[in-house]
């Protein structure tokens, strides 16, 4: 099957399924993420506490680890959801906002990398980049001059930690480590809103929930999400309404519409 | 009075006397809730430390109590700002969020229930109902098959409780042990928006300030918020626009639309 | 240059330099504050974990206290960053939301500005007067009978703090101690969003980061916010579709219309 058509069953799995999506996020975009993944037709809970998280992760179909606004008891929290998502075969994405900033964000990234098995991590360049082991053979972000520059380096990336990374910007860019996915969808008004990135993630979670092929469930959330910025576009020119537009956008989008909408490369 | 006549008197008082609403509340709709108190003429205000919360609810017309995102130390702030407000004679309502779905959520419904004497109690079904004591007579939820067999529930809960009791759903159901009230206002858009029910439970709590009867306080407040999503429907028909439509329908309906617009039964 | 010259100048330098805001706020604004910075120009991040707020403060333009939501470990958090911020002399503002009306509010707010070397401080006219001295020879808050005597009270804190007082209301008042500028931008359903004052306190940070001086860069940025919501009252009329189209407004406000909206006296 090809991605345009996977897109599209996915997105009506989703609806039809309206899996459980435990979110550990932070405080800025709890309630946006929240109700895109409503939108998109999942299922959203946010739950962190040390006490609660492994009985909430077990309904899930999907788990959504994301480090902004990150304190240390938060970071306790993602490494037991995330643990026994991993016992439980559970399908993880981690955002890891921030990392290469500060210390507290690069090791809680990495500590979560160590302690569960991911099936995805989405990030812009520099955070993702940042994931990388200081012996790392993988090039530093000071020497990536270019788009194919941080291919290659995510994809040797993805290959040691054995995950799919999911690198957004104007082109979002997909690797498992061998295969590598450019989707084009997108609008430049989704970076003047908050969380939009954070939301890419929620959503890639929820397609994790109904396709148990990482690399094609990122692909195609991706697709989604940038298509629902397209469609948005049409309607608002400015961020407020833009962003409001965005769920609208998720919310009427049909399969038959990400079929034809989705832009993909490779 | 009936209670077309109350619900429009309430809103009447709501926004001539402006009451201080204190919530305790989830992180991923505290902005929502707020801007719907203030929408519908509340002042609210959100606060939870514990060193902090007898202080603030002394000047609350209302205590809302919300246990999503909940953890321990959140637990102990609402039972103090509940034992306080209980002292005082200040209106209380909980809204026991996955309750029954994690022990963490049932224990801390149940503990503030010992603990404060309520009000109103606000959830989905299955949320109320998994406050029944083990021994309770009460049907369990599995044995719960028709829309006659949950009022029957409810109504035995609410007298053993003590509280009103108000399960939502596509028709809403407001008991006090003895009375039954059916509110038939709402849309199913609702469902599509984070923390509709979250938001419903701070209305009411609005309400509770200005009318002395928390039956009949819920019930309006109920086709007050219900009345809100079917304004919004008028002018939005996808989750984005419709959510920051209720504000607006919050804000614009009047005392008289109130009136005439509230459906309920019993 | 005049401030219609110098409102201009600051948004201009806001959008070319987008500086970091650092912004350590309450749960209930930090979305919208996060979207209006973003909207304006900036670059705002959410941070509190006390071992990282000083690592991320060092990347800042300028740094934004705001004591809503407030627990004693925030508290923490925000002194040292505050005190980094200090040793950085990169500019901080603090929102004293809710000082006066608890305990904890008012000591928080004078431990931040006991411990850190304050640029502004931006609250309403009882929060901005609970921050004085019990032995202060300024008036009392009952003893504020007029417009012009928050002003002479305003202009003595102030000078007692070493530190820009913004007042704000239907006018806004910014005092050095010496010069009293007050702007009459802004629209009445301002006070039917919840954290407008947060957000306004979030655009002065924003300011600071690109104006040298405290006075100037609060008068500017109050005008800006304050025409966000004259330009939003011309689409909409209820606080719902309001508080989208500020959002829009921050984003399309061109500094030429600052120039010939600003409205100051002074």
């Amino acid at each position: 099957m090809d991605l345009q058509e996977r897109a599209a069953q996915n997105l009506k799995k989703l609806r039809e399924q309206k899996p459980l999506v435990h979110n550990i996020t932070n405080f800025v975009v709890m309630n946006y993420t929240a109700n895109a993944l409503l939108a998109a037709g999942a299922s959203p809970v946010m739950a962190h506490a040390p006490n609660e998280v492994e009985e909430m992760v077990s309904f899930a179909g999907a788990l959504v680890l994301n480090i902004g606004t990150l304190t240390d008891d938060w970071v306790g929290s993602m490494v037991s959801a995330g643990r026994k998502a991993t016992d439980l075969q559970t399908p993880i994405i981690l955002d890891p906002v921030g990392s290469g900033a500060t210390r507290l964000r690069t090791s809680a990234a990495k500590e979560i990398i160590d302690k569960t098995r991911l099936s995805v991590i989405r990030g812009n360049a520099s955070e993702v980049l940042s994931l990388r082991d200081e012996s790392s053979t993988t090039k530093g972000v000071d020497s990536i001059h270019s788009v194919a520059d941080a291919a290659d380096s995510a994809r040797a990336l993805a290959g040691e930690l054995q995950t799919v990374l999911a690198i957004t910007g104007p082109t979002d860019l997909v690797t498992d480590g061998t295969r590598v996915i450019r989707v084009r969808n997108g609008h430049p008004l989704m970076g003047s809103v908050t969380g939009t990135g954070c939301t890419a993630t929620a959503i890639i979670g929820a397609f994790l929930a109904v396709d148990s092929d990482p690399l094609q469930a990122t692909a195609t959330a991706l697709a989604y999400f940038g298509l629902a910025g397209e469609v948005a576009s049409k309607s608002a020119s400015a961020p407020g309404s833009f962003m409001i537009a965005v769920l609208d956008a998720l919310y009427t989008i049909t399969p038959e519409q990400l079929k034809n909408g989705g832009q993909y490369d490779g």
